[in-house]
């Protein structure tokens, strides 16, 4: 059976899951449409006590051939690569035979950004008879809706400042760097790479408290976008409330972030989140984005 | 008298100073053209025990009424502004008179970049009969020259991240953004907006002890611009001992800042400090930049 988006509901749906809460909203929205799902958490990242109510397999980092083989025996054809991930040391991998088979593109990928090098993995795996879809494929509730999540809206001059930050996104988009930004007042004041978003916001916390930043507490916005030759089957930005309360402790005004290009794993306690918080959080419809 | 570069031989040169070491290699260099020079430190940027030698009289921020009338006083017609500066927070200044009245400008000024903040307080003082040169015009031997400074040069490898970090930051430059970016392997690990290069390069070496950074210790380049549209009479990148040491604690190969629009203080500092610590440190001829 093929539903329109052409997923195959016949075979459980087999979930790599990263860190935080996205894997399961993802797991139980796949659920409630009726497929099974197998999750295969990922050692250090995925967290132990929220994978245990799925048929789950752990996995290490390098264990392609375990997965593979785990895999078949569970009956999965589609996979779905869903969570934070941290790129590790590259020697620090104890890499099993298919991973080793698999090193050269690998290696090759490793030299360009991340989204080479899941992508590279991914076409990996389609050589042994996977197909590899994107989480808002099979669990499109899962997409920032376009609007406010909560009851604040961004003002006039929140919404300048996200204008600035996604052209700026725009610009350094074909260096395959972070995804998000933080404008206030026109200013801009942090451009996330390597360090992610939690500690992109903590810096604009200690710039505030040290008196560095000209710009008042209560404005500023942090602006979240996917790259622009992003593979979206990997790492959509994801935002959650953890992301709302560094943002309110930067002391920013708000979050924009791109309508049906981002992730919003739990709708409902972001806005409870966000509200507590006094922020805004909205989804951008950016035309050539979504 | 008038040399080629249209300076005022006749009346000494202010030299507003901010912090580090930069304000007195361009006053060294002024007097040894023998011109006298006045400085007029700015308190809490700039250094004490380095102002000492030289003719000069303290300022606190938002006193140009103060600097106004000590200039004239001195004979002064053209003023250097020279050397790092925080951006304070606007509440904290204490204004006096001509502050005040060029309030209007610098405050739509601020919601600007620091560009813009600076080349309308320099308006404000042309207004007043003065002449505002960046610390090149009157100093030329403090900025970069081409080629490398020590005995290391950059690689291969090095010299694709130089080129990709150029194109970055070339991206970014109508952004009014941070003047430096740290790429390895290809990869973009930051972007410096207002933090600056020091707490840029301190956050990659906290990464790399994370564990964070896929590229190996001794790979990686730090790469300094000025931005495309910047009124280089002020705030021109400059590197110093300080930018060696934390370069090499970030474990990265090397510097590599625009020969002709850098400025860099003690040429001969640097260039044991970059052999001390095995880094390079080169100037790069961009063709369209100098």
């Amino acid at each position: 059976m093929t539903t329109a988006a052409g997923v195959q509901q016949a075979s459980p749906l087999a979930i790599i899951a990263g860190g935080g809460s996205v894997p399961v909203a993802v797991a139980q929205a796949v659920e409630r449409s009726g497929r099974r799902v197998v999750l295969f958490p990922v050692r250090g990242w995925a967290d132990p006590a929220a994978v245990e109510k799925f048929t789950h397999h752990w996995l290490a980092l390098a264990q392609a051939g375990r997965f593979l083989r785990l895999a078949r025996a569970e009956g999965c054809r589609d996979i779905v690569f869903v969570g934070t991930a941290l790129r590790p040391p590259f020697r620090s991998l104890r890499m099993d035979w298919l991973t080793l088979r698999l090193l050269p593109r690998i290696l090759r990928a490793y030299r360009g950004g991340d989204d080479h090098l899941l992508s590279s993995i991914a076409r990996g795996f389609e050589d042994y008879g996977f197909r590899v879809l994107g989480a808002h494929e099979v669990a499109p509730e899962i997409l920032m809706p376009e609007g406010p999540i909560g009851s604040l809206r961004p003002s006039e001059r929140d919404q300048a400042d996200i204008a600035r930050a996604l052209a700026l996104l725009t610009a350094t988009g074909p260096f395959d760097i972070g995804q998000a930004a933080v404008v206030a007042e026109n200013h801009v004041l942090a451009v996330e790479a390597a360090e992610g978003t939690d500690a992109m916001l903590r810096r604009i916390a200690d710039l505030r408290a040290a008196g560095r930043i000209a710009a008042p507490s209560g404005t500023g916005v942090l602006v979240k976008a996917p790259k622009p030759q992003q593979d979206r089957r990997f790492d959509l930005p994801a935002i959650g409330p953890r992301t709302v309360d560094e943002t309110a402790r930067a002391g920013l005004a708000g979050i924009a972030v791109v309508a049906g290009g981002s992730i919003v794993a739990e709708p409902a306690a972001l806005a409870t989140a966000a509200d507590k918080a006094k922020i805004f959080v909205v989804g951008i419809n950016t035309g050539r984005l979504t």
